[in-house]
């Protein structure tokens, strides 16, 4: 079975999308994350304060997903602010990238995005496109949409290329949450495959690790899932050897927040062990991102591995779990090189090794 | 440098005994582990009833520590009820036991020491060894302190040997609790090792994972290693990967619940992980365990992995971090194949692979 976007856009339909642009009443609506899975709350964002200060607080996470919010929070500045001329629309522009790209200063899609948005209407009010801040907020919020639009069939065409991967009556490893809260799509990457096969009437289910320390499986997976009447098991991280060894598991799936050319994968703490543990039992271990997350550029050791605050380990939802004072280490992702990793999927098409070669080829098709 | 066992026991003491018996108030004074690591509470057990309700509780906890508890714990019956005959004393010891046996029903250490006292008993009063009461309760106090003693002089032992394992400088990844708060003595197996280094002036650190779900990596190594003075971070489970990844672990010491003939280990949910990556990166595993924990007569297939209530992964400390009715999977072991264990240290000397040929030479000696 093999299917065009536009054949499985009318098969598949995201239960729950996080990020939703009301027009008529120029308002953001996002899922506030933060609260799941015991509230299901869209809070309204009407400018690009609240805007940022929802990304700080983390009420939306996930990088395309922040992606996709910073976007919307531009034209909110205009919405909110109604300059009344297309030098002061530019003005408040460049103020509310500011804001926003200091919400959370090391996601570099949110950058991008307001990047993207900013150099969009200068070039609109440079070439005379927009002839007013009317034109000018119409032909950004379709800029948005793009934005979002782009992610979506990216995540659909990764889905479509997962599907090759997965049979009836399989299990799915994953780690973290990589779905369709992550991508603000509903969709998302490594959980794409998943959804369309469920979609298609295949059989599949998910096996979800709990991801300390922020608990994103149990909080963000296991409900984006049952959303979607997905049959999924939560599992602390320390059992994610014993299903693989027991057989439980057909192939592990995981997103990515940075692929580099010789195929290193930068990802979530613990797709490490997940990675080696499926490469020592002959388990297939697929790597689903878009080639916006490539960096071809880096190599292994330039990537600092960021580390966060040693209370994330020693609470948990704000509960004390150990001594006040315990030396911790936290780090947030881990890297996975490429011996262990079967192919990466992306939306344009699968890589495999060698991925020095590969990589490359396919990223810049 | 090599040391003899009473060299050492001069060079080592516990900073933390958590479970210390009191000969002038016939009471059994047992550290609250429940509480730890946030309060420091000793409870007194005077009777055979409390004691296997401390036992139920989890209030002590561990193989060994519970069997050390439950051997006073015959002891308690007898001076909480005073039984006039020899021939009551035996039948309250029996009623004893039943009660003790009962608290935690799969622990064979619990049987195995309530069996021997009982039985030990019985032999005093057909032999005449114990003409009253009295001299039975003084008799049985003895065994009750031989198993203490044994117990720890075989954790010396696995110590001295372990030792032999240990650099200057060194850091030791473990898992879960394998402490003397485990075992009752102060001392520990899997940690024994690193406190005789630490004793003899040697510069050694612990990396401790939390251990999900019953966190005892972030509750009781943790504690444990600070009262002597040990550096130790503690990490998510997440994080085991990445410290063997970037080189800061130099060994992985471990206990186990149960070894097989063939040098299958049975222990701490997550332990296989450890093993797995350490022998793909090459770092030494050890797994450190007195030979009573092996079991040369069961099969891999024939050893079932107990799993254990749902809610310990739906919730932390009582607080629910996921949907109440979500599928979870919750094994409490898991197991390690001899392929990827460097070495199995006993008190009887260290087991070198081929486990299947070598576990018996030690084992039996």
């Amino acid at each position: 079975m093999k299917f065009s976007l536009k054949e499985i856009k009318e098969i598949y339909k995201p239960k729950l999308i996080p990020i939703i642009w009301r027009d008529d009443s120029n308002t953001l609506s996002i899922l506030d994350q933060s609260l799941l899975p015991f509230q299901k709350v869209f809070i309204d964002l009407k400018d690009a304060e609240s805007t940022a200060l929802a990304i700080k607080n983390m009420q939306v996470r996930g990088a395309p997903a922040i992606g996709i919010t910073a976007a919307y929070g531009m034209i909110l500045s205009l919405t909110s602010k109604r300059p009344s001329t297309l030098q002061d629309a530019i003005k408040e522009l460049s103020r509310a990238k500011q804001i926003l790209d200091s919400a959370r200063p090391t996601a570099v899609n949110l950058i991008w995005a307001t990047s993207r948005m900013l150099k969009l209407a200068e070039t609109y009010v440079e070439n005379g496109n927009a002839k007013n801040v009317n034109e000018l907020i119409q032909l950004l919020k379709s800029e948005a949409k793009k934005i979002f639009d782009e992610e979506y069939e990216a995540e659909l065409q990764m889905g479509l290329y997962g599907l090759e991967k997965i049979n009836d009556n399989d299990t799915i490893l994953t780690q973290c949450n990589a779905g369709g809260l992550a991508t603000g799509t509903g969709l998302g990457t490594a959980l794409a495959p998943v959804k369309l096969a469920h979609a298609l009437g295949i059989n599949v289910s998910v096996i979800a690790p709990e991801t300390r320390p922020w608990l994103q499986g149990s909080r963000l997976t296991v409900y984006e899932l049952l959303e979607e009447g997905i049959k999924v098991t939560l599992i602390t991280d320390t059992a994610v050897g014993l299903v693989m060894y027991k057989g439980m598991v057909n192939s592990v799936m995981v997103g990515a927040d940075r692929i580099l050319s010789d195929g290193h994968v930068f990802n979530k703490i613990g797709t490490f062990k997940e990675a080696v543990i499926a490469h020592e039992l002959g388990i297939p271990f697929y790597v689903l991102a878009p080639t916006s997350s490539f960096d071809l550029k880096s190599n292994v050791n330039d990537v600092k591995i960021e580390e966060r605050d040693p209370n994330e380990v020693r609470t948990i939802r704000g509960i004390p779990i150990t001594l006040e004072n315990v030396n911790v280490y936290n780090p947030v992702f881990d890297v996975t090189p490429p011996k262990y990793i079967t192919a990466i999927i992306t939306e344009k098409g699968i890589i495999y090794p060698p991925f020095s070669e590969n990589v490359k080829k396919i990223v810049n098709k």
